[in-house]
């Protein structure tokens, strides 16, 4: 992702009231958000899956990101993106993914995967930007 | 801290059984072996004041942090290192001002003190020293 468009994917998250959702909340986010990458709807049975979580917890979450306007959760337990989540989800994955690339990069190695699920709650929007911005130099320098 | 006495720092850190360790005992650890920078000892109302805590639960973890041998909790609220101590709080000193300063740098800020509190305890050794390893490269690039 160039910097021009992680900067209008940060634009869009920045404008999300931020207090009223969890880590937990963002993890379930992540997930769909994920999964809407390559799919149209995802299954709420499906998430659950993924997530290791009971199909009724899955539920109960989608309910809860409905009434935020992050997701539609529709009839038979089909959950379709929303404008809002969508900018907020792909944040939430760009972020995802640049903590991963940075710590792989700099430990060289293929997975960080337990350090990035456990810190990348509490990285915010310029740290990230800042953080890729680095990485790019980095690999520029090694060249 | 040059690479040479990091090593050293984080070899003394690694014989511990991190197990038995929370976020909050890191905490403790950290402010007490802080202190103990410019001190010979730590009163423990002084160390509740600095972590704004009751007396008595600093007591409470100082006596737990007593019975695990990193650090000596005496007579009249005293509390003065151990060795086994010494290299776990170098190490967690080590690794706070490691991430503070990274993080400073990128996001060219004074301060960075939330995102550390909140990350730090998440972060493993090699990461740290391969922070510290970029943050080097980083100020050498930009000279």
């Amino acid at each position: 992702m160039d910097n021009k468009s992680s900067f209008r994917t940060m634009k869009g998250y920045q404008m999300i009231d931020k207090s009223k959702i969890s880590a937990s909340m963002e993890d379930y986010l992540e997930m769909i958000y994920r999964m809407l990458k390559t799919q149209p709807l995802v299954r709420v049975n499906d998430l659950a899956r993924k997530l290791n979580v009971r199909p009724s917890s899955a539920s109960k979450m989608a309910a809860q990101l409905n009434d935020l306007g992050l997701i539609s959760f529709e009839r038979y337990g089909y959950i379709k993106p929303t404008e809002k989540g969508a900018a907020y989800g792909n944040y939430l994955l760009y972020r995802h993914d640049v903590l991963m690339e940075f710590l792989c990069y700099i430990n060289n190695s293929e997975d960080e995967l337990e350090q990035v699920e456990k810190i990348e709650h509490f990285i915010d929007e310029k740290t990230v930007y800042n953080i890729s911005r680095v990485l790019k130099l980095l690999k520029e320098t090694a060249k």
